[in-house]
């Protein structure tokens, strides 16, 4: 039987990488009477690849990313109204609104009633409480992970922190490299969301013929698709 | 009885104030010929206070904040060269290894082998995870809780959640405001280990006529005092 459903948060209950795309092009567009704009988004995702390591995901690492490559492509000549362009440019994506995406309010509503819900989720601490609450669905949630890296040793700490059996847990989420795969791997289930924009970081292929591995369109097939499992297993 | 000791990282276990005191005078030099240096350190916490809502606590948010005063002081004059040293200076505190405080290995050693130990910190996810990590204790703590911010209110989550009596846990750490007032609050114990360093904004005062208060110069004087709180219970 399944006991758990496990959400991820960015560009699957809420728009996300929409906005990093909108504040990349204000970048692009802040930086090209200074530099060669060809190749500048290739050179902030380097700088991205780069300093993830240390910065770990979310919207700070970001800005500093893209403070860093806005000083490389200008060997340092980028005026400063530019620079303090790109710092209010990162204070406005923390502070922008939630965008639910379709279905997600009513899906989790409705497992919620028969299912143990987490949210399973990467980024900056703060940012992703605040998303969370603004959102207006923490209520529902019987637990929160904000982890620094999903891999499938993070879920099975969280399954086994949480005495979940790992074949009674389904992870769902528009990555298949975060969400699908490493929850996959550590027992669960799989479902994949897709999204239309991915973080180009954020890519792996879909495991097809998995037994555990399942993909809907949109978050309002899922409640369906659950029960389906459940009957079946 | 007591059952779980939960201990503060920055500067309870490992240094921490000082690498931003240090970058902090880095800055003030850097830009000592482009501002009036007089209150450079002033404009700079300023900014930390003005910005701690959306960036949270940690080296990330402090980088930004130091490139914000930069441009402030200047408008929007600084150097990209001096941009590029703050950048740089935040990537080196975030590489720099763990000096680990006196008596912190002895102390947590110690009282592992006979209670639940738990680290509760707040600050950057990954950036804590790497200290932790690399500081040789992750494998004796039961848990790790980053947290966004240290509340009462967080200490009741983190104690229900893990079924513990708040009145059988210690929070010890040298943060009045952050580890140990909130703890005390939440119906725990709160040990203060007072650091030489304190950063501006963790200023409270010490409840000295609590009677689940105590004090300590160092942490090799935990495992006794521990002991003798469990004598008097």
């Amino acid at each position: 039987m399944l006991t758990t459903i496990c959400f991820d948060a960015d560009d699957t209950l809420w728009h996300n990488e929409r906005f990093f795309r909108l504040t990349e092009a204000r970048f692009v567009e802040l930086l090209c009477d200074h530099a060669d704009p060809d190749h500048l988004a290739e050179r902030l995702l380097d700088a991205e690849r780069r300093n993830i390591e240390h910065y770990g995901y979310g919207v700070k690492g970001f800005t500093l990313s893209m403070i860093e490559t806005a000083l490389q492509v200008t060997e340092n000549r980028v005026p400063g109204a530019v620079i303090a362009e790109i710092v209010s440019a990162g204070q406005e994506m923390l502070a922008h609104p939630i965008e639910l995406l379709p279905g997600a309010e009513q899906a989790v509503t409705a497992l919620s009633e028969d299912f143990q819900i987490l949210l399973i989720t990467k980024g900056d601490l703060i940012h992703q409480e605040r998303k969370l609450a603004q959102s207006g669905l923490g209520e529902r949630f019987d637990g929160v992970e904000i982890v620094s890296e999903k891999h499938a040793a993070v879920y099975r700490d969280i399954f086994s922190g949480r005495s979940i059996a790992p074949e009674a847990a389904v992870m769902v989420g528009n990555s298949l490299k975060s969400d699908v795969n490493p929850a996959i791997e550590a027992g669960g289930w799989g479902v994949h969301v897709p999204f239309e924009l991915a973080w180009a970081l954020e890519h792996a292929e879909a495991p097809r013929a998995h037994p555990r591995f399942r993909e809907i369109g949109e978050l309002s097939a899922l409640p369906a698709l659950v029960e389906e499992i459940c009957r079946n297993i």
